[in-house]
């Protein structure tokens, strides 16, 4: 096994090797600014990763593994366009920089060369891999249309939360360990256990960053504290409390929730003040934790050496004990 | 061999049989809408009549057919959100009576929903289904990219333009037949003698649109005359046009292309004159009759029985001496 640093390399080695058709021009070059604006690649390095610690040869993985970031890749381009998003990753998003017709026809384009990719394998595997990888696009879409339908609704409640983000965020996690499983032709019981593994912890990830908007460091979290709770976005916490509030709390978080006009501090404040109030700083971080828990108990049951285990196991905490 | 009507039926009973999820309901209700627009389902009933032509069995071929026209269908869903079209079929296009994200997503969706119905096949077929299947998608997307940058260009010429009009409509009309080829397991020279066939069938009936627009009876052809000249769109007539004329006949065209204050009756008749003075009247219908010679060549060069080509025969001649 290998440090994440050399399955990244990997994975930016692929990428920069991607040879796009010169024309139609715009179509091939914001797929180009897309992939080329970085990432943490956190996908295709567990699909890499998964493969090697089943046994799996890493030449086999690599296609797969750049077809699953091109294909998340494409879904943020999507979303950017749906959420009106002008900047990702410090750059103007593709329909900022060209326009709308643009980011959704090199967003098509990007979902079936994300095919293309995932279908250079043996034929032994092909059936299994389209399938799982068909299959999470649909959740992923699931997951974002439940997203944006939430934005107009006041009686989310915590479980139809938790679907969501499992479905918009976690299944593609798990697809990529699973892809990777699949090259390595590990038996289904393997490759199911390392993709709810990967479940929980994007079920974990997703839970910290609702956390980290609130509560997180603003240098070492590397964006805005409190944005959530200025836009009134149902997180886990504004759901929570929206559930959890009654009599006076209720009253005033409604109030909030409408205030358009105070300083944005003054409503990060209050607002970070009743979720405290009513718990929901240890709520979130215990359904982090057992998250995570879920996440350690399931890489235990996978069949992998220690030294493998061992590099997921980093990740995990990578990923969830995160302040960033 | 059964007739077209008979492979129509086999289409639209698949299709009114498709399960779609009750949840999220705003991105599957607009799937179902636009499956039940109806349409002439040109494409798989090609596919059906491909299979059984070469000797395959149509319930193998049923999910392929059903797969591309939700691709089809999923590619007018985006192209009206990118040409801002309202009306398709005589009823609101989805972006019209839901918004643009549902009609993003629902159409993200529909892609993967198509690619899942092709995958329906037996594996040994598999590999060339699935990379038939995304070569084609992305053929069709590099087409739609050069329809829209040759609005804003006046340089386009008549190459350009059937290279943009093959990968827009054509190379789908192809796919749709070797698809059924696949399935029968014919030999890869009678596929490709297929594709051929209906790529070139593909050309002429777009041509044929071209021309109809111009020329058609309005109540045959069903819609108004003259459309394609109103809006100065870049079509075989107006590109040769551009090609052709000099002196004062360029002077002419130039000025109706900048006219926007006349009566439209007025510059469609001006238009038709100037066309028919250039001899485009004759050329385009020369242009229709070689496309069509052409698939008529290659159909005769694929191996199927009397009765199987004489349907095909009967399709091209219904397809493109049509006059609606």
């Amino acid at each position: 096994m290998h440090d994440y640093n050399y399955y990244l390399r990997l994975v930016d080695g692929a990428i920069n090797n991607i040879q796009y058709p010169k024309n139609p021009s715009k179509l091939y070059e914001p797929i180009a600014y897309t992939m080329n604006q970085g990432g943490k690649r956190v996908r295709p390095v567990l699909t890499l990763m998964t493969c090697e610690a089943m046994g799996g040869n890493l030449d086999d993985a690599i296609n797969v593994a750049l077809g699953i970031e091109l294909f998340h890749n494409f879904t943020l381009l999507h979303d950017d366009v749906m959420d009106r998003a002008d900047i990702r990753r410090g750059q103007p998003t593709v329909h900022t920089r060209w326009n709308e017709n643009v980011a959704i026809l090199s967003g098509d384009t990007m979902l079936n060369m994300a095919a293309q990719a995932i279908s250079k394998v043996d034929d032994d595997i092909l059936p299994a891999m389209v399938k799982l990888f068909n299959d999470t696009a649909i959740k992923v879409y699931e997951g974002q249309q439940y997203d944006m339908d939430f934005e107009k609704r006041n009686d989310v409640t915590v479980e139809e939360y938790i679907n969501m983000i499992r479905l918009k965020t976690s299944v593609l996690l798990g697809c990529a360990c699973k892809a990777g499983a699949l090259v390595a032709r590990t038996d289904e019981e393997n490759a199911e256990s390392i993709y709810n593994m990967a479940v929980n912890l994007g079920l974990a990830f997703q839970l910290q960053d609702d956390y980290l908007d609130v509560w997180g460091d603003p240098v070492t979290f590397g964006k805005e504290i409190g944005g959530d709770i200025v836009n009134n976005k149902k997180t886990f916490l504004l759901i929570n409390a929206i559930d959890r509030s009654a009599g006076n709390d209720a009253i005033e978080l409604n109030r909030w929730l409408a205030d358009t006009s105070s300083p944005k501090q003054e409503k990060i404040q209050a607002v970070t003040a009743l979720y405290e109030k009513l718990g929901l700083k240890d709520l979130a971080r215990n359904a982090i934790v057992n998250y995570s828990h879920n996440a350690l108990d399931l890489l235990h049951e996978t069949k992998m050496s220690y030294d493998a285990y061992k590099v997921f196991d980093g990740i995990i905490n990578r990923l969830v004990d995160r302040d960033r």
